[in-house]
């Protein structure tokens, strides 16, 4: 094991991977292990590299813009649906310690300390890249929630819509800032509870297709074929976009029936992001014969 | 017209989608006009609602934790993408602007001066909602960009990733903050750009489907088939995850074939929202006879 001293920190690891972590918490070392985060045992015998990796390190630290108080705005989003978690603020210690742990990690203006984000709930966000913005003041933390973000349980702190506030006097603060793929979702969510209870709710066609299999199927089969006619007979782009769009509504009714999200697809096709689609294809089981 | 009077702010017009616009601005409100958000003239009638409204957006703003500056942070995120394009503060004119112009706007800490994203660029930010955090001190703006967000013609401002910064030397500052379904994209764009240069990059399975068409359509109705089958043959959830994974994967393929981009897609869903599904399905013009 080869640690790497560090202005501020304790000290730091560096893994195959290219991630830097810091050994001295048991807690935020047994998670990278879990993460398969293993070490580069080479930096032993390569010193010069030691230090070449905390030049950098100290370059990028230093390259952020910390305001008066020595902070700079962080985001967490979700890297497979996008949404942002929550907001907070981090200093050079809370930066390097995510660069470190890969655990989104904050400083509390309140309590003034630092805050590894989960350390309470468990719930962390397992931080798959860190971005800084054009004017190196503002970092997104970019990573995949253990768990619900926001204190409340809410999926992420964004619940409290001003619009429905000035437009919808009953509106609950149970709204939470989905983008348009997430709001579809939430929608056919809806319409299939509304199945529990015929009474509620208005007819509608994700509410046949929920309830006729057959018919739910034999649209996804159509819709794909639509889609690719509009290539096959060199359709104007505009009715691809429309077939697409119709192809990915009914697919996310099937998902729904099955009680599954697309932010699940999204993770299996990242997980198949390190190796090429042949390699891929080739490392998959086969097929059950049906 | 029926105008309300309104603290900090010129005047506040209430549209009959609940939004509140000020009149006072040509260029926003002309804008407003483009989204074809019209006047309630009703207010005129009805001066109690005119000061209902005025005290219940006094009252959002209120409720805004606002920093010993008058500030709280603003992210805008694209409604459709997800894509966190910028981060800035808003005081209470910032905010009571967005919502009265649906523009995103910022106060410049450097400027000390109220900010409309894109009154320069003309690329302007298009709210369609505004959400606030748990603690009420964080908003996001969530809307459409009319372009590219960054000063430097980048998407958004976040293209620099630290842990490119620290891995390789020779990262170029050009890799957007991407959530997985648009890195997928970006690196399919990337294969099909590289069939320009035969000689550059690997054998890949997406480069096979981008010279195919007819085994990139076949593979479509394949995988749909495949996809509808694990709900038939009530096939593991992992399987219909799966498969759902394919056939997204090969229907982004052909949407880069055709030069089209996934947000496209949602942006087509989104502008169906406002019907039901049975209502769009019945007013869209018949298909061509083929």
């Amino acid at each position: 094991m080869a640690f790497v001293h560090f202005n501020g920190l304790r000290s730091l690891q560096i893994s195959s991977r290219g991630c830097i972590f810091n050994p001295g918490s048991g807690h935020t070392r047994s998670d990278i292990s879990n993460n398969r985060c293993s070490a580069v045992k080479a930096c032993i015998k390569q010193p010069d590299q030691k230090v070449h990796l905390e030049s950098k390190l100290n370059s990028v630290l230093d390259s952020v813009k910390w305001d008066e108080k020595g902070l700079a705005v962080a985001i967490a989003q979700n890297v497979d649906s996008g949404a942002i978690l929550m907001q907070g603020f981090a200093n050079r210690e809370a930066l390097a310690t995510t660069i470190a742990s890969k655990k989104a990690t904050f400083y509390s203006r309140s309590r003034s300390t630092l805050w590894i984000k989960g350390e309470t709930s468990l719930n962390f966000i397992n931080v798959h890249d860190i971005f800084l913005d054009c004017d190196r003041d503002s970092i997104i933390y970019l990573g995949k929630p253990d768990g619900p973000t926001c204190h409340t349980g809410a999926e992420t702190c964004y619940y409290t819509s001003i619009f429905d506030s000035l437009n919808k006097p009953q509106a609950e603060e149970n709204n939470l800032a989905l983008t348009t793929l997430y709001s579809l979702e939430s929608t056919l969510s809806r319409r299939k509870e509304e199945l529990l209870a015929p009474q509620q709710g208005k007819p509608s066609w994700t509410k046949r297709l929920l309830l006729d299999e057959k018919l739910l199927c034999s649209k996804i089969r159509e819709e794909a074929d639509e889609f690719c006619r509009t290539l096959e007979e060199n359709e104007d782009e505009s009715r691809t976009l429309s077939e697409m769009a119709d192809v990915l509504y009914h697919e996310l009714v099937l998902l729904i029936h099955r009680g599954l999200k697309f932010e699940d697809v999204l993770e299996v096709l990242r997980c198949r992001f390190a190796q090429s689609g042949i390699d891929e294809k080739n490392s998959r089981k086969p097929k059950t014969v049906k």
